[in-house]
């Protein structure tokens, strides 16, 4: 039986995504300095067999033949995910896939080292060769789907996501940020005028704010008994759903931004722990995509961590962790802050969604052919300058060079963050249409409605829907654009 | 090209092998709570995997046709290693091992569950079905490799050895010690009446007897950026040769007991790091076997850990970190203390070996079929009350069902424990030889000389020779009984 085969196989492609899941965990927490380059080996040549196995050719025969098997419903929408990822990770001719990685690999390398030295001179020709293969794989991708080139990238990330709906969304929302960043700031003015921003420093130890960090995730619903908490140079969430691994990084000097790291990585981890265990070994059982993801992480960060209601509850608990009797008026005006800046991973959630824009525009023009590489930095301040009233012709380093995901070949995949935040905001909306006392429960510290609301409509899921169809089932519509714009007019507007 | 085939497969498993060996040691340290059953599933997934690709017929032809090539001499030699492996590994057909494991692991978890409560009755027809299973498998591998039954289950674990070889030199031993014991119990109580035991017991955060553990790793060799020290609740050494995972457990009421552990995996970790590096993927690169391995984490636990020189420098670093100043007096009577006891990982260095002859001769009945497992506790109490004056007959518990090697069928692996311990003694002896004055060095914390010796003679000798081999170019000699029994004299004696 061809299912059963298929079957067979997952179990073997989960072995190899769980240890290279841990693997790459481990080397970002507990691995001895000296054991990278052992482990990169390891890694690659697991990758490579999770690859041979996974694109192998007689894998088309059996999801061909399983098509005509009698599957129940769980194996028929195995299937039909299983199929998806197939195609997807066949688009490319394995030497095509090398070359790729090579000018990628090189290319990332060459940027870690010219990034520091703002050289676009010396990274321009590198940056140029991998656009142009991701051009070459665009088309590739585009084939043998039958989607635009750009659409053909997206959809490694966002299954069903497609440039002509998000273009219509990140226009109006463009439109209306334009107006209303400079009117959060002269919110934020007045409000500074008339009580200065009160500092949250002192001094806090590491064991103390790990604790906090813990008690934090364990309210908001993170299975202590799937998962942990450690310590990375860059937080990240990963692991395997049954044990996974959120990071952080602690000053003691400070302890608002890694508190809110922790909770940033809840969100993916709680996705993570209740996708459907029963299907965990398919790509069914997977977590939907980098939109919906990072919607379940900001749900987390935003909707809830900078949530007034959220501080009701959590400060008696910071006071517990820290000894600091913080009021709210002390606490919101960092919760809340507002300012531009020249680098995407420090904005903060009102002017994000602009940095990304930017990148979502330039990104088309780009594999389109109808910009060229050469032509980035000043496309780049142009767009920065119009948006945000900041240059960085000066300044490649803080401006197109600032990110590794295109350096890393990874196109199509800017969009994902604020898709997300707006995702997030949208979802926010439909669970509080169906239990209008929500804020009452989270300024108790009880968020067992919201995650109720979160796991039937979304973690329950898994890969069955597509992106779009996923969020008009779970919301009642498609993404609207209006849903973030009144989030953010509500917590930030005049 | 062969050669080039086997290389390319020995990239592969070192890959899987280094996924299972993080694996494994995450699992006892860093894994949450509820990661255990995914986690056994994909380690049972990539352990098959690496069978399938280290035992596949067309294997056979690579090896033959490579014998043929052109191979320089490290070629020549990592061909001899992987021939010997494969053919140690292609030994049993693959539905005789699919048996064989279903009936160990109901043994094992039988074990676990009925070794608590003294339960023989219950446990003895799970361990016959063990025992007829792995007469099978001596059998099976003894027609492969020409070797009489209980040598071919040796082989599994030291390449060349033979109980033909050990027998004389465990009689031998075994004479020794029956006169031994008493003595070097009469000369332990003749010194406490003059100065009886004095307890060191404190309170030792365990924080601080991390760092002494650390600051000891350190001295004696381990290279800390090739490895860790963690927490686990049975201490081993794990991991990779790039990246050595040795753990210990603490109690903040006695630290004694940690230190030595310590040290003990260490011994262990020193051999896997001091490893060729340039042999790394190849079988030869490998530790040599059990009891090679035994003797260099023996070395480091009693040849210099409870070596009165150690102490000298160690007694300083002790109380830098716990901040007790002992004298030479108070400590020596703890790291030499000798007495009778049932538990054999509970037994000192003088007591050990008799727990290991006893195995060693009723292995060699059971396999042979002269004796039956009915009769085992029968034989286990007489040798008991022969060797140490105890009985185990109303204490099965204590007695034939204390340890997990037979339940898990591994039949032949007990007597590397105590082989470890002569050659670990048999190298001193080499060692002292060629440089006199070590001890002078090891009381100025110097190991240099030490483990020059050592890398030299083992470490960096992979497994070039068979154990009987390595340890004759080592030290000169085959392995003597009487160089562990004057250590044992000039330590213990009258």
């Amino acid at each position: 039986m061809s299912f059963q085969k298929l079957d067979e196989l997952c179990h073997k492609l989960e072995a190899l995504e769980h240890a290279l899941a841990i693997l790459g965990a481990d080397e970002a927490t507990h691995m001895a300095v000296g054991g990278g380059e052992k482990r990169a080996e390891a890694m690659g040549a697991l990758a490579g067999m999770h690859h041979r196995q996974a694109t192998a050719p007689e894998i088309a025969d059996w999801i061909d033949a399983a098509g005509n098997e009698d599957l129940d419903e769980d194996q028929s929408l195995a299937l039909r995910e299983f199929r998806r990822q197939y195609l997807n990770m066949t688009c490319l001719p394995s030497e095509f896939v090398e070359r790729q990685t090579g000018a990628r690999m090189r290319c990332e390398q060459l940027w870690r080292d010219l990034r520091a030295k703002g050289d676009w001179a010396g990274f321009m020709p590198a940056l140029d060769g991998v656009i142009r293969l991701v051009r070459e794989e665009a088309q590739l991708r585009a084939d043998k789907l039958g989607l635009d080139p750009y659409d053909a990238l997206m959809e490694q990330f966002d299954p069903g996501n497609r440039a002509a709906d998000i273009a219509p969304v990140f226009d109006e929302l463009k439109t209306f940020l334009k107006d209303f960043v400079p009117e959060a700031l002269a919110v934020q003015e007045a409000r500074l005028a008339k009580r200065p921003l009160k500092a949250l420093s002192g001094v806090y130890p590491i064991e103390r704010q790990r604790e906090l960090g813990l008690a934090m995730m364990n309210a908001v619903g993170f299975d202590l008994t799937h998962g942990s908490l450690s310590v990375s140079h860059h937080p990240f969430c990963g692991g395997v759903p049954t044990d996974v691994r959120i990071t952080t990084r602690y000053k003691t000097t400070e302890f608002l931004s890694s508190l809110m790291g922790v909770l940033h990585e809840t969100g993916h981890a709680l996705y993570e722990q209740n996708l459907p265990r029963e299907w965990a070994h398919w790509p069914l059982g997977r977590a939907r995509g980098m939109a919906v993801h990072e919607s379940q992480s900001l749900f987390v960060e935003k909707q809830l961590g900078r949530n007034p209601a959220f501080w009701q509850w959590a400060l008696p608990t910071v006071e517990q962790h820290l000894g600091e009797a913080w009021s709210m008026d002390d606490i919101l005006p960092h919760v809340h802050h507002v300012g531009r800046g020249l680098i995407r991973v420090d904005a903060d959630e009102v002017t994000y969604p602009l940095h990304v824009i930017l990148r979502f525009e330039l990104e088309q023009e780009l594999i389109s052919g109808r910009m060229e590489t050469r032509d980035i930095p000043e496309a780049w301040d142009a767009k920065m300058q119009a948006y945000l009233v900041l240059s960085t012709i000066e300044n490649p380093a803080d401006g197109p060079m600032q990110d590794v995901h295109w350096p890393g070949a990874a196109f199509g995949y800017f969009p994902s963050y604020t898709l997300g935040a707006m995702m997030a905001a949208q979802q926010w909306a439909a669970l509080t249409r169906a239990h209008s006392d929500v804020n009452e429960e989270i300024a108790q510290g009880n968020f067992e409605t919201v995650n109720a609301w979160r796991r039937d409509n979304i973690w329950s899921q898994g890969s069955r829907w597509s992106t779009p169809e996923l969020m008009e089932r779970a919301t009642g519509e498609k993404l609207k654009a209006h849903y973030f714009m009144d989030h953010l007019k509500s917590r930030y507007g005049a």
